[in-house]
């Protein structure tokens, strides 16, 4: 096994209906960060609002960047969505072809390609010409199959149980956000 | 819904053969810790190695105890296993009931259960009596079936492609470990 091969950054997919996989996203940042890495994070749905997460990210001096205004998929307006998507997308794309990161997350991707407001071939094609070393994580429901096909690595979170569901509770402050 | 029911801590496991576990717990840890919370991360089978994950949630402050020798259950000595569990376990047990934490995480846990060096009912007892606003994360493969009932939140991390498979690689610095 030569060099470069073990050092080939992997395209890593985190989807399915579970919780966790946001989290485990931001696990692989809290690990390549021990390493020293250069990292960047992109929310595609989440705006800035001081969450948990991002908040210590940029403590740690992690670049994050909010694309999205918020879960609204009822919005009434889905062109907004669609412009939101592809800026965020133009912005993405210039990062992972940059060279500048050792791991970009492509946090909800999978959601905004699910709701075809960017096309998946698209995306694949930057994937594929992106610097050898780099990590790609992306996460959100409903990962297309040539995404899936596409990735090195892909995980399906399936919920055996939650809470909302057993229990009735809202969203938990430090545990869900 | 009153604001006790709101602020129960939860017991959640993340289970399953994929990829995705630890990162999980470790991105909780990262949420949890921009809310300010006091975390203790338990180790049942890694000891200490310099990975990515130890060294920076020590440089932020937050408590890591490993409790194992590593990945080694083809062991020539199981009692020594089992001691080590035992021993870590007492020590896991004593902070979640200490009330001095508002997250502790069990990783590996499962699978030392699983193994059967500890007693599943032993720890949900434990488990019955943390103070009420401790989230507790439980990680590894093979969760048993009465620690799944007894969660709030479960999710099984599914394998669909895992590049060790499907291209013969090593784990990778800053992503596996």
């Amino acid at each position: 096994m030569n060099s470069d091969k073990v050092k080939k950054g992997l395209v890593i997919v985190y989807t399915g209906e579970g919780k966790g996989k946001t989290s485990a996203a931001l696990g692989g940042v809290l690990r390549a960060f021990g390493h020293g890495f250069k990292i960047k994070v992109f929310h595609f749905i989440k705006k800035d609002s001081g969450s948990g997460e991002q908040k210590v990210l940029r403590q740690l001096g992690i670049e994050v960047e909010t694309l999205g205004k918020g879960f609204t998929w009822n919005s009434e307006n889905i062109e907004d969505d669609i412009r939101l998507a592809r800026n965020g997308w133009t912005k993405a794309a210039n990062d992972i072809l940059s060279g500048d990161y050792d791991l970009i997350v492509l946090d909800e991707l999978n959601y905004v390609l699910d709701y075809a407001f960017l096309d998946s071939e698209m995306i694949i094609e930057t994937l594929r010409k992106k610097p050898q070393n780099l990590h790609v994580i992306i996460t959100g429901r409903g990962a297309p199959d040539n995404l899936v096909e596409f990735a090195d690595l892909v995980t399906e979170m399936k919920m055996v149980k939650h809470p909302y569901h057993s229990m009735g509770l809202k969203a938990q402050k430090g545990v869900e956000y």
